[in-house]
């Protein structure tokens, strides 16, 4: 396991937020991050959290908040007709990818998130994802065989599994060295950890 | 009304890091932010959501990333006893004496903070709260019958209707000519979009 893991979850805008940032705040060290998508229902069902943007109150704020972070860094963002989505497709589609090149599995994530948060695109739907993988130049039947693949689910299964045995709840969620660090606020002060090993 | 208003639960740990570190983010313009404590029970029944620290895994992020914030700043920290515990004296002991001074009323508020997250002391109760007001000069006697005249209740529950109606739903929040800054790390954000007016 790399020593920074970066979990997220395709349907969370601010794991949006934070995929586009994580790479600008780590900057040389962009390379040595894990990107591990997982699925957040099963452990909301945990923490027994809805929706943030279902929330009375705080549903508004993280709007609000979402979209000012966003005109604050130059992201494009709005949200899909459809919010929250299935994420699993894309999640598999992540791993299918992974297991021959971790970099082409980001530049895949960074292209789902980019679909759904930055154009407001359908990524819920199996079809939808291979979609975005054929415009990176995969083959789409290919990529769609490959992503319904048995151990591939199985994959994203333990992968959500695991995070939720380190302690992780939200999207986006890093770890530097297994120190938790949850929230695109915090993306700043995992770097920080990083490079000082700690305080 | 100021043009920038920090609000706080005196029960919530992360108000009082943020009461700690509003004065020093803000720096020169500390003095023209008004201070509102609240009592946040009524508004998390309305959101739904339970107190924090007792959510199953955000709960213990919670409590290290309280500790952890807090040694970065040089912020001694501990968890009284009891926990969470009764605001409502606290609270209504800061607007008895924010009537004749502001600024004796912040006072007030870090030094309950303080004895509460700093010495581990209880302050959920009026004599408790005297006492604090004892240790700043206050006559304990005539402290603790202005906490408990009727118009600093209506005061108080006045305050929080207030800050419900204006989106309020979290400890600390901070407001800059009404935009709403939720959360101890937003306060840098908070102060650059009053320097700079917006983005």
């Amino acid at each position: 396991m790399s020593d920074v893991v970066f979990y997220f979850d395709f349907t969370s805008p601010y794991g949006y937020l934070g995929a586009e940032r994580i790479g600008v705040v780590f900057a040389g060290d962009a390379p040595r991050i894990a990107w591990r998508p997982i699925l957040l229902g099963a452990i909301l069902r945990e923490t027994g959290a809805r929706p943030l943007i279902e929330v009375p109150l705080k549903g508004a704020y993280a709007r609000r908040d979402l979209e000012r972070t966003a005109r604050r860094f130059g992201i494009p963002f709005r949200f899909p007709a459809t919010f929250p989505f299935k994420s699993v497709a894309a999640a598999r589609a992540f791993y299918s990818v992974s297991e021959e090149s971790p970099e082409q599995a980001r530049d895949l994530a960074l292209a789902l998130y980019r679909a759904a948060f930055g154009e407001g695109r359908d990524i819920a739907h199996e079809g939808a994802v291979a979609d975005v993988g054929a415009d990176l130049g995969y083959d789409r039947e290919a990529f769609l065989e490959r992503l319904k693949a048995p151990h591939i689910k199985d994959r994203l299964r333990r992968e959500t599994d695991d995070a939720m045995a380190r302690g992780v709840f939200g999207s986006p969620f890093v770890t530097v060295n297994g120190e938790p660090f949850w929230g695109v606020d915090h993306l700043e002060e995992a770097r920080t950890w990083l490079e000082t090993g700690g305080w």
